[in-house]
């Protein structure tokens, strides 16, 4: 054996691989050889700066390495000209430019991973891994030998794959019409679009364009609700969210929910091609805006996830809904969905693909598969209920052996339809109510302004009505103090102490704000209002029950509100109201718009795509439609909390009086009432 | 060891497979236990009657049974029912219904097997077996049940994969569209059909008929050329030509030659789009028509194969050609390319697939693929030299081990452009020449009449000129009868002994017939037109030549004509005009429209394609344009036959007179002409 000196020791962090590797190896190659995580676009030409790296200099114990400055090479002049031109920030170096010289510690910051991290705002969320379907390869392509002639195409599929592994790449005819132009815009030199829908699927060319590409390329997660469209635009290379917008549905004008949508299609020839082409243009309309925001194009939109409901889902497809009317509630397909923007005239890059996920039943849609993939009950080690709260809602039980799901018709209630006082959450609308168990006096807050109702600098004027997380708290408070028993029924002044109480026909409201005297509303609780939220929470309750039943359990481990509106409800008051079962108070979490979170997971990780199509085909669906114990449930939960069921974890931490006012419409409340139609 | 009775044997001819089955065992099952091909649609239903099969009765010696009337079942009600309403021949049973009660011999006649044979009239043609992308299946749909929800399109796939084996099936947004009315109308039962553009690859559903599909489906093979379009409408279930039809390209309006389009395409901005959408809409016009003919609608056609030549195939497919018309002659794609209908708009069924095949190279399109699918030098034992003759020829030569392929600039002369009296072939033509050489006499024959001009009947009224074949053979035979020299030049009626050599300007012209004291048309051979055709088959035989160089051969086995004109070329003038190196006469034949019979061997058959794409790869492709010694070749295949080379081959059969003109244009003809620009 020789005494030559070693080959130097790289260590990398923070994943901690190490190996030896030749003096003078880039780091790029070192990392790639080592099978560090560290990106790249331009393939190592010094161009794209993906692979910034930063040495660890000093001595290292835990690695038992000296890391001395020499042990990367100087700087050479492409890196130096990247510097002086674009700016590196101190410390970093370009991976692809510097080489290793002796042993050394490189840590590889999370911008410079392919597949970096991005961090959940929420502790229990599942952190997302950036994995996208789509990347960008620049690629030098051979040019064209009369001796042995090729398509452009196929040597461009052959740079890919020499260059970037990326083998079997195919495209359609419309890059075929461009490419040419490109490759000789760019001298050869391309930065290609390469969407890659799951690991050792096919790959797509979808765009290229000459040159090394500076603009990044976007996807747009798109949560595509009745009422409310939203639109995330993150950029495909790092994962961030570059702006997000939101427009009304406009197919509201064919019916506010979705069954009478359903029936508008049914009486209208060409009804459902209406509504397709409404909600295409509002989709379309919206991409272009978010992407002006961004500072991007909308050809700039490469990719885009949809979550949505089944009739939505329909609707966005170009499929008549109609059997989504009726029992058994077919949907032309259950699996995911994948298209090209162009055949839903999204106006954004026409080969841009669509990723609709998988649906779950014909009243248990993408957007529920959606919210699964964000709350991840099939991986919770305990037992979750998830309530997706809209004027559907959507309801999953289970842990990491079995997930069940059902949707449950609440109405509109929850979002202030339907409610005398109600609106929707917007400037002006109560959001918040207490009410002082001895004194009977409410105090809340509004939209739009800090602070509540008692306090210094509120003004009374701005006070518009009430909106569905303020009803909720209202009439759990009003329960609370006594003013309604567990029938929901309203006592009159004598009985409830409370000279808010006033006559409104037949029975009994609650004031909770004059502001007639001034001109400003009467923000009241009706008796019918304390109805129609006691149908609408029923409505979940039972859900949930049903679910609970099936699973063959008494109490649950935790609850997730989720849902624009379920990102609002304050959990003790979900509970005394009893829209959900009893569970632990501090175990009521809120997982905000969970759907849209299923969406961006879905167009950052194409793994997470594969994840919940398997999931969605092992969950279990409940149709609460045709379960002969809803109907018994829904009964029972009628009342607040409920009838039968004791809620003993709801009794720690808060005591309801035990009032009974009877009266109209008391007892009998929830009994002969018919059932809604769904929407 | 018990004595029971053995089960019955059955043995299926042509095949010979037998085995035993069960007492009761359904015929069509039997088959597919034994692996016997016997075609069925709707899954053994007794609707599609694809399964029929002919019992043979009596003792059967060579098998070893006795097969009796009474082996097969008594008809039951649904093959009486059929055969009342349908008929049956003579003999005929259906597999489905009938079952297996003793020892039996079963004859499976040719149209009811999947994988029939085509059979191709030339005897050295290979067989086409029957197997097209594009099958059809009956099959029952599993209702949707709201307990276990799936959408329609799952079910069907689920239906495709248990009943027909089919597995991992997908579908496109437009039968989403209609499925789920398809699948309602016909009770549940749809005739699906299915494209699996190879064994393995994922089936699509291209469409879903309610109940059971009794009209066929169609496929078009189209062979798009630079001056016509031709289309054969095959039953994609049975491989037979439904009808065939064609049209003038409409293209020639912007340009006669393929470079004259190109230098369009540069000239005038919008002009490639211009050209594309003038061939799509006649590609339209002729399947709607060719499809009224079969009396099928348009969207009955399912699947369609182009071959064409590498500019047509860009402007088909809307690619600018541009880079076509200089070195490198690089192609946007080279690969077969398979699209959707409605992507060319062809107005057809619009999720018809369309499959282009592959281009050798720049100048060597699919349409010489295609020749090569048909002639298949690849599986030759022996050395052939396949030539397609058109305004650019496209030559091979090759056999089992290795295969060469070039083209070359011939022009339009061989089609009786650029010639005095010369037309298309058409009424009127002379096509067939011959001079006596005795007395100089010709005797011809034209197009529409069966008489030759010495012949009774003959009415010299309807002559109108001379076409390719013809001009070629009168060219022959004044070589033969010493009219003109092997430089080319016409003699002087002192030299040659002929009085119809008449002065025309400084050189002389030959008259073949002169009609002008009838008001009829001098049709004479002149100087020029020597010229021309010599320019022409000196393009070929050079690019032939330089081949035979590549592959260090001298001598060849076989020459195949290929193309609508070669199919009327003679070989033996063939030959002594130097059109051809040299070869045995009896071994030059023609193999009519080649590229034409590739297209509809790649429509029948799925693995031809296969085939094809694998093959184009190896073939090596020579470049003409910078061959140094192509123009040395062509200085040589000047004369008629050939400056240098002997012939040996040729001199067995025809001995050309030895004969000097000198003269102007003679010597020279070949040296200092300028080469011609491709088209």
């Amino acid at each position: 054996m020789t005494d030559a000196p070693a080959d130097p020791l790289v260590i990398f962090t923070p994943s901690g691989r190490r190996g030896r590797v030749p003096v003078g190896t880039p780091v790029l190659q070192a990392a790639r050889k080592l099978g560090v995580d560290l990106d790249s676009v331009c393939g190592g030409r010094g161009i794209c700066s993906r692979c910034q790296i930063a040495p660890s200099f000093g001595e290292f114990s835990k690695h038992g390495v000296v890391s001395r400055p020499e042990a990367l090479s100087e700087w050479n002049t492409v890196e130096q000209r990247y510097k002086d031109k674009r700016g590196l920030a101190e410390g970093r170096r370009l991976g692809c430019q510097a080489t290793i010289q002796g042993d050394v510690v490189i840590d590889v910051p999370p911008e410079s991973q392919v597949h970096r991290q991005i961090v959940r705002k929420r502790a229990e969320a599942r952190e997302i891994t950036l994995d996208p379907a789509l990347r960008l390869h620049f690629v030098e392509v051979a040019e064209p030998d009369m001796h042995l002639p090729s398509g452009d195409l196929e040597r461009l599929c052959t740079a890919l794959e020499e260059q970037w592994g990326v083998s079997g790449a195919t495209a359609g005819l419309p890059l075929l019409h461009r490419l040419q132009k490109a490759l000789r815009e760019g001298g050869w030199k391309v930065t290609a679009a390469v969407h890659t829908p799951a690991e050792g699927a096919p790959p797509r060319i979808l765009e290229v364009w000459p040159g090394f590409r500076e603009r990044p390329v976007w996807g747009a997660a798109i949560d595509l609700g009745s009422t409310t469209i939203a639109c995330h635009l993150a950029n495909l290379q790092t994962g961030e969210v570059g702006a997000s917008g939101g427009v009304m549905n406009p197919q509201i004008r064919f019916g506010e929910d979705l069954m009478s949508r359903v029936s508008y299609s049914m009486m209208n020839p060409g009804g459902a091609e209406e509504m397709t082409a409404a909600v295409r243009r509002a989709l379309a309309e919206l991409l272009a805006g978010t992407a002006k925001e961004a500072g991007a194009e909308p050809a700039d939109i490469l990719e885009t996830v949809i979550v949505c409901n089944p009739v939505m889902h329909h609707l966005v497809l170009g499929i008549d809904p109609v059997e989504l009317g009726w029992a058994p509630f077919a949907l032309a397909t259950s699996d995911a969905v994948s298209c090209s923007a162009a055949e839903l005239s999204l106006d954004i890059h026409p080969d841009a693909q669509v990723y609709l996920l998988p649906c779950i039943a014909g009243h248990v849609g993408a957007d529920a598969a959606a919210v699964a993939l964000s709350e991840s009950p099939h991986t919770s080690d305990d037992l979750v209920l998830i309530v997706d709260v809209g004027t559907n809602a959507e309801i999953q039980l289970g842990d990491r052996n079995r997930v069940l799901a059902c949707s449950s018709p609440t109405g509109p209630a929850f979002e202030g339809a339907q409610i005398s006082s109600g609106q929707r959450a917007a400037d002006g609308a109560v959001e918040r109510v207490r009410i002082d168990p001895a004194t009977k006096a409410p105090r809340f807050r509004v939209i739009g302004q800090e602070a509540w109702s008692d306090e210094a600098g509120f003004d009374a004027s701005r006070i518009t009505g009430i909106c569905g997380s303020g009803i909720i708290e209202a009439i759990a408070e009003m329960r609370l103090a006594g003013i309604i028993d567990e029938d929901g029924v309203i006592g009159s002044p004598e009985q409830t102490g409370s000279g808010r109480c006033v006559a409104d026909g037949r029975t009994w409201a609650w004031v909770l704000h004059d502001g007639t005297a001034e001109g400003g509303p009467l923000v009241s609780v009706t008796q019918n209002d304390v109805r129609a939220i006691q149908l609408a929470k029923a409505a979940l309750t039972a859900g949930a029950q049903l679910l609970m039943d099936r699973m063959e359990v008494e109490t649950l481990d935790r609850v997730v509100l989720a849902g624009a509106f379920g990102a609002h409800i304050s959990p003790l008051h979900a509970l005394v109201l009893g829209m959900i079962p009893d569970c632990a108070v501090d175990k009521v979490t809120s997982a905000g718009n969970a759907a849209g979170t299923g969406a961006r997971i879905a167009l950052l990780n194409r793994g997470a795509r594969r994840e919940i199509e398997q999931v969605v085909r092992r969950i279990e669906k409940i149709e609460t439609a045709i379960e002969p114990r809803f109907q018994e449930h829904f009964v029972g939960a009628m009342a607040i909390p409920h009838k039968t069921a004791p809620y003993p974890e709801l009794g720690r931490v808060a005591t309801l009086p035990a009032v009974s006012y009877g009266g109209a419409g008391g007892g009998d409340a929830g009994g002969g009432r018919r059932r809604r139609r769904r929407g």
